[in-house]
């Protein structure tokens, strides 16, 4: 186990009913608050009503950043900074996914900073002051209800970049799992998909001893696993759901990789991919995920051996080390294809014509991922092997 | 699951060496502390004096409450809020395990308050502001460097009562596996056993739908189960107790009983003997869990029998649901037994002279539990089953 350091200071919420109950805990942080949310099926579902009678009846004046897309743009980020600063607001609630929330964290750092909110994304730059951030979480997915990070893209040049800091933690996420009752069904499977890509990166690690942790992240996957069915056959299984939502949550408040260098290759990969193409974050992670394992396997094969035993219950009986990895491989495709997603490009109508350009923006900033350095011909392959 | 918050904002800083720049930390805090600690062993294995250079080093002035036993004491809380606020400390630094810290977190409250500390351990009464305590942990076992409570023992009629506040979570944790290198045999099993309590404690719950936190429970008491022999075996085992350190923390920080109504009956059961008796307090527990379960499985078979199952590995072919439930209970007999610890209070020289006076104290403020409510009669027959 590796010198780590562990802080994770947001207030969770958790249960039926709790967002109904917003504007109390804004009452915590101020009297003005920007709203930032995507539109449409916030309204049509009655949350958007919900929150706005919350925060009235807490006597909290609230303006709003509506339109946040899958993906979220900077030119939006700096939308929501100048109303947020014009309006003089105490806090930013974000009601709505990842994207909502990381456009929310953006619009906070970049409303506490007179320069431009992108340095912190493109360069070294850390901020230094930000103001609170609040959630009613939506979507169990991106995690970012209670992380330390935003990913942010520019539109010039389809640039999509993170910022991590401990400014970032919100001060408070609402999980109702009753929110999730109207998702659509890709967005509940590439949700789920997004969710196990956050535990496979700290699974899949170069450090030794690590024995609790992995424990720890299989306990993440198999309950995963079990109940991402359960939702897609019963909209409103709330018990499902509530699995669903704390598994998303535990997945990527930095619990399960403390004490291991983890590997963020295959999201990094899958940013290009998102960027470029504009598909869904989950949905890209289903078809680089196993061309990644299937590319970098062999770097430690006694984890990816673990993997398909303790995860996907792969029988050993007769066969090498090699076959029990692939099995285990052939587990996870399988279990993508049966909540419906695709697990190659082809299937999603991408071809090879961007390979070199996202492999070489890829690894702009260096190498990625720590189970296997990987360079630009190694993501080039990994997107062929995606095929 | 039910709907619950989570919140711990205790920054932890884990692994070799941290403790020896425990006086950087304490930097962020002020320039004055109040070290509390045990004595002895503390002096004897060097850890005193590395911290002493590492706050020296960095310009922090220091006083010392030394003293701290095991089933810390109401007196020396008061010696400590006195010699606190004539020293006006900025941070109250516990240099030791659950005793040391639990009694920094008492002194911390104390100073802050013009009444007598004890009414927040013995009414309802909470603490409005406390003092920052930091922790330098010795003994993975409490888990009280990155808890909300707090247990002291008022001699006078041996009170052991415990406060929980969201004020007593330190500010930081500094968590080296090398200081448990030095650890007594007897300390590194009972503190064990305290840890797997704080586990089966948040495990055997009334509530239902709690999958993914069963799992995260699981992880916890298998990977303990596989690395306490380990550092019985090999004291300098540096991979073994980061594990067991680890679990230690997350055993007891809130994470494994979000969800579900836990229960405390046999903690509240031991605690009696522990202030009786004066026995360590999870050698207690070795002894009162197991009859515990014998006493109350017929609540919820079912969840007994995952525990046999999943943790113990009991082979349910060609057994009753019954005989499985036993051999898992026996199974932690078992273990207890393996690393040295009595099962039975005839084991550690206590008869039943006491049962009664102790069962009425232990519910004193109500019926204990959740998983079955116990009453002075039912504490009563555990206490007779434990002989």
């Amino acid at each position: 186990m590796i010198n780590f350091k562990s802080y994770n200071p947001t207030r969770i919420i958790f249960g039926r009913d709790t967002y109904k109950k917003v504007g109390e805990e804004v009452q915590n942080y101020g009297k003005k608050v920007l709203m930032v949310y995507g539109g449409k099926s916030l309204k049509a579902n009655g949350t958007y009503d919900e929150v706005v009678k919350s925060l009235e009846a807490a006597g909290i004046e609230f303006c709003e950043l509506e339109g946040v897309k899958p993906n979220p743009r900077l030119s939006l980020v700096y939308e929501g900074i100048q109303l947020a600063r014009e309006q003089k607001v105490d806090l930013i609630l974000a009601v709505g996914g990842g994207s909502v929330i990381d456009t929310a964290k953006a619009v906070a750092a970049g409303m506490c900073y007179d320069g431009d909110v992108w340095d912190f994304y493109s360069t070294e730059k850390q901020p230094k002051l930000v103001m609170p951030v609040g959630v009613v979480l939506t979507i169990p997915a991106a995690g970012s209800e209670s992380s330390d990070g935003s990913v942010i893209t520019k539109e010039e040049g389809l640039l999509k970049r993170s910022c991590c800091t401990d400014l970032f933690f919100p001060k408070f996420a609402i999980l109702d799992p009753q929110l999730c009752f109207t998702l659509p069904p890709h967005q509940i499977s590439a949700g789920g998909c997004d969710i196990l890509a956050h535990v496979m990166e700290r699974y899949f690690v170069p450090d030794d001893h690590h024995d609790f942790s992995d424990r720890l992240c299989e306990a993440a996957m198999i309950s995963l696993i079990e109940n991402l069915p359960k939702v897609l056959e019963n909209k409103k299984d709330y018990d499902a759901w509530a699995e669903i939502m704390w598994i998303g949550n535990i997945a990527h408040n930095g619990l399960l990789g403390r004490g291991k260098r983890d590997d963020w290759g295959s999201h990094d990969i899958e940013h290009q991919l998102s960027a470029h193409y504009d598909i869904a974050h989950g949905a890209g992670l289903a078809i680089i995920f196993p061309a990644w394992m299937k590319y970098v396997w062999k770097e430690k094969p006694e984890m990816m051996e673990q993997y398909a035993l303790r995860v996907w219950h792969v029988s050993p009986e007769g066969k090498t080390q090699e076959e029990v990895v692939l099995e285990g491989i052939q587990k996870t495709e399988d279990f993508y294809h049966s909540i419906g997603l695709a697990t190659r490009l082809s299937g999603v109508g991408i071809d090879d014509r961007d390979f070199a350009v996202m492999a070489k923006k890829a690894v702009m900033s260096g190498p990625l991922g720590n189970f296997k350095k990987l360079y630009a011909e190694d993501v080039k392959k990994i997107y062929e092997i995606s095929l």
